[in-house]
């Protein structure tokens, strides 16, 4: 078959591709950190690139494509919808950035940590000398705006007088939290933007806000550069302790991902003038600087549990240097800052409902409470969920199997493949797919066997697709080779479904010790926050047993609320009080050492649970 | 006459000298920063050296040297006291690099910014997760000491985990202010130093102190680097404007020389926890970073009046990185830090008798109050009390001539040199008793005339010491050749006596404006600030007119009252709040644009004056 080269840029990556292979499958292929709200089904509109060399070796523009690029945008195509025929050469635009950790609509009354003020100052005369420049100015917010007790970053104090030169005594001041001056301008200006961060241990994801109106201009998704330095949070522990400069190297990898976001959003970095964080601990104590060994062996002790004002100098990130960078509070080595901006996100706090959060990643974080309090727990789920010790799995990104339906009578399975690509491998909301419909269609029993045997014996209708792999061990065909990239076929093993297990009995058992703990025998909600939560079908999960009971109509899913809980944070402080406060009253239960967790735990193993 | 050479460590510069001359002359003439607060009388013991090689050379140890120096010190010598008759290679102790801006014994009440605490945490467990290090070590500090509120610099936060387990949870923490960590040692500790720095425009002078004792353990003296793009402020400004790197050579420069002060003091940086800082107020900007062309020019607007709190690590100051440098106020573009330490160092604002405060340096700086109220004035002296613009001028070190006086009938001059060397040139103390000796003798008029004729007209003895110039300009010989250096002689010149005339007028009338401006006719007492104000005649001052009419006995010299202010703050915390409260009650009288001060001017012009 033909084969064409695709070049990427910003990220100067390219790609090999098949004849009609689409543009997205070839970011996906090529790393270019293209990626597409919808999953590639033309919906979302958001994979823009700019063509800029070879556009007659693409597809004719679709009618998709029509309804979302106007002609004045110029050679701009949807790499869901294009087709490669020849060599081409593209520019990712910033829109197209966005990964499948998107941001929701944030809605919240408008009250960032920085606000700005024009001012018009006294210039100084022989008669007023008893003050300096620094002085007549804060005189004159307090007069003209009732701040008062104002401090003033010292670098902006060294470019003060000519500032106010510049300005002939009339500046605009941004100031911080109501107590200090990050930074002049010599004009009237109202433009002020801040930028809220979501360090995941796979992936950073960032919000550009608008201070002024409050307004999300603009999302942005990066994998986080430290996962060649392993998956989780104890590789990257690891990395750390093992490595002299390892600590030094993922902090400069962390800060040089989000300067990298800074420098896409087309801004100019002293107009960033504020930005808030969450991640989980690990993360947290990297981004900072801080060993995170501590956290990597009982007693998993942080260095840290209060929310932190930095200066975007001492941490090198490119906003403007006088601005801080407010890190949410991080409660314990396992319910990082994440959680809290779940927390002010979701609100468990203000319900009157018993609200169960689960927050599922590499680990599986557990909000439950009401207004009458909040436990958290975190359940050593291991990362199945995320396509991660499982055969065939992979990141929910072009051609990953992300929905699977298998006929009670016929065992075939029907699947969805995103980006409308040919299977490469499975993602975590397929494998929980795959596991529910085995275990529907009788395929796999209650204790997580394939039933070959019975299958057979039961004279049910023999399927090609449940077999013994090489190693005599039973798998399930999900994919034929006709419907995969490789021309190989794409199996759900026996072992796959022992770690599908293990993960939901993890989070199962989880949540039933902390629902004993709190002395409650019902939830009446499920939100399902993160990125594999607004994937996951949940019928599915409710099938396999990985939730406790509820009623299909109260489980809903959010997407990424720990980044929205940091947008938030960025644009009303009082969020950031909330998430101190909300924090310090969280109770924790620590599952691990929990007596009972073991009984709990091998009573979940079963499908859907014992 | 045979000539020796001399090389003085560790500035490595050498002097060759006449046979027998002594090693204070030597150094003196090298200019190897030796410096004796005595003035080589042999009374202060202070100009230590160490002879590394050539002490053969040297005439024996005198008994002025048996007494300061014993048997266990080794090769030392006292530099004014030894004599060279050879090749000699010698060290400058620490002690030999006072200067004349030397400290007096600083009499205060303890009470420091940072204080020591030390501290026992509970180690993290299981069952308290949901603290960090952080929470835990700061609680321990409030039940244990009492202290609430506290947040940790950055840095220390970095490195807290691992000091925690070192110290086997027993630690030490230095506590800036009451509110800030700023420093952790793994053991109980009781070391805590700090640094008070008086950055002059000629020199820079710092008092070593032990924070826990209030001692001053140590004072250090050296040129102020910048010297060399000027000697006067006006001459730094310049630099800043017409160089655009002119501002960071110059703050390079201070910081440099402040790093090499630390250096000396034997001590590891981080070991210094805190930093007063007076100077005057383009001092302070430079060193600051912040551009000081605006106090050049009317309206002479200065970046900022109140006291500041810098993190050393901002300014690159080598003292412990998380600490902070407090500067203290600089009410306006004249009346500068160093007149906030000169006024918390002899307190005008807490007197009943009306005290004038004068700070000679090249400017006259003033201060006039009780506890009803305080003036500052600063009246444009020029440099002549500092020997410049004087033919023979020169600073008050070695072969200066510094005291004078001329004989009523004979006119005949004596004269007390600096470092009983041969004559160089001439110190302002030196000019100012000679201009009231040539008074006083009837060689000058009130008018400030050198009077040629009439003294021969009268008969009256004849003088060859009294003469014309090459240009027929009369001028009185001091020191005729035998007594000097170079072999010729030094005189004071009509022009001399009329740049003493000019810079007396000015700080007189200044004084009498700020008295009239008062309302007030008569001071109590007068005190004398800075180096100059300690080796100044005050019975010549007087004669002179320089001084508004006070008893003798009523005028007194402190020495360096800044730099004491500096210490004082060091000790104190409360002298900087006090700094700051009366800086700002000071009332600024600007005596350049004042209508009445032709007129003050013009009276103050003869001698004593009209």
């Amino acid at each position: 078959m033909k084969k064409h080269r695709v070049i990427f840029e910003p990220a100067g990556v390219t790609a090999e591709v098949n004849d009609g292979a689409t543009l997205l499958e070839a970011a996906a292929r090529a790393g270019a950190g293209l990626d597409s709200i919808c999953g590639g089904s033309g919906i979302c509109g958001k994979c823009r690139v700019l063509v800029k060399d070879g556009m007659p070796a693409l597809s004719a523009p679709s009618d998709i494509e029509k309804k979302f690029i106007s002609q004045e945008e110029g050679p701009v195509r949807l790499a869901c919808e294009s087709r490669v025929y020849g060599d081409v050469t593209v520019h990712v635009q910033p829109a197209g950035m966005i990964s499948r950790k998107a941001a929701r609509k944030v809605s919240v009354n408008l009250d960032p940590a920085v606000k700005k003020y024009s001012v018009k100052i006294n210039p100084p005369s022989m008669q007023d000398m008893g003050r300096g420049d620094r002085e007549r100015l804060i005189e004159a917010l307090r007069a003209q705006h009732g701040i008062s007790g104002l401090y003033m970053d010292f670098n902006v104090l060294k470019g003060l007088q000519k500032i106010l030169r510049d300005g002939l005594w009339e500046v605009t001041a941004s100031i911080w939290s109501g107590k200090e001056i990050i930074r002049l301008e010599p004009y009237v200006s109202g433009a002020a933007y801040g930028l809220a961060v979501d360090i995941g241990t796979t992936t950073v994801a960032a919000y550009l806000c608008d201070l002024c109106s409050g307004d999300v201009l603009d999302t942005f998704s990066k994998t986080n550069p430290q996962a060649i330095h392993g998956d989780d949070v104890m590789a990257r522990i690891t990395f750390a302790m093992t490595n002299p400069e390892g600590l030094s190297v993922m902090q400069g990898e962390i800060r040089d991902c989000i300067n990298g976001i800074i420098g896409k959003t087309g801004l100019l970095p002293e107009d960033i003038l504020d930005m808030t964080v969450v991640c989980n601990t690990v993360m947290h104590h990297i981004f900072l600087g801080i060993d995170p060994s501590g956290i990597g062996a009982a007693p998993f002790a942080h260095a840290v549990s209060r929310p932190l004002d930095v200066k975007a100098r001492e941490l090198g990130i490119n906003i403007n240097e006088s601005s801080y960078i407010h890190v949410l509070p991080a409660p314990s080595g396992f319910i990082g800052a994440d959680s809290a901006g779940v927390l002010i996100a979701l609100e468990p706090h203000n319900q009157d409902r018993k609200l169960l959060i689960i927050d599922v990643g590499t680990n599986g974080e557990i909000l439950l409470g009401d207004r009458s309090g909040v436990y958290s727990a975190s359940c050593a789920t291991g990362p199945a969920f995320e396509g991660a010790q499982i055969k065939y799995g992979m990141r929910a990104s072009a051609g990953a199997i992300e929905r699977v339906w298998i006929d009670h009578d016929t065992k075939e399975p029907s699947i969805e493949i995103i980006g409308n690509a040919r299977a490469r491998g499975i993602c975590g909301s397929g494998i929980i797919d795959a596991v529910a419909g085995l275990f529907r269609a009788g395929i796999i029993d209650k204790s997580g066997r394939l039933r070959l045997e019975p299958l057979r014996a039961n004279g049910l209708p023999h399927t090609e697709r449940l077999r013994l792999d090489a190693n005599g061990r039973p798998e399930f065909v999900i994919a034929q080779k006709g419907q995969t990239e490789t021309g190989s076929d794409i199996t759900i093993t026996q072992a796959d479904v022992r770690a599908v297990q293990l993960a939901k009995a993890a989070l199962y058992a989880g949540t039933r010790l902390l629902m004993r703990r709190m002395g409650i025998e019902k939830i009446d909600g499920i939100i399902l926050a993160g990125a594999f939560g607004s994937y996951i079908n949940k019928e599915s999960a409710l099938a396999i047993g990985m939730l406790p009971e509820c009623a299909p109509e109260n489980i809903s899913a959010v997407g990424n609320a720990a980044g929205e809980g940091a947008a938030l944070a960025l644009l009303n402080v009082g969020k950031r009080k909330e998430a101190e406060r909300e924090v310090l009253k969280l109770r924790h239960l620590e599952i691990s050492t929990d007596p009972d967790f073991q009984e709990e735990f091998l009573a979940a193993m079963n499908i859907p649970h014992s």
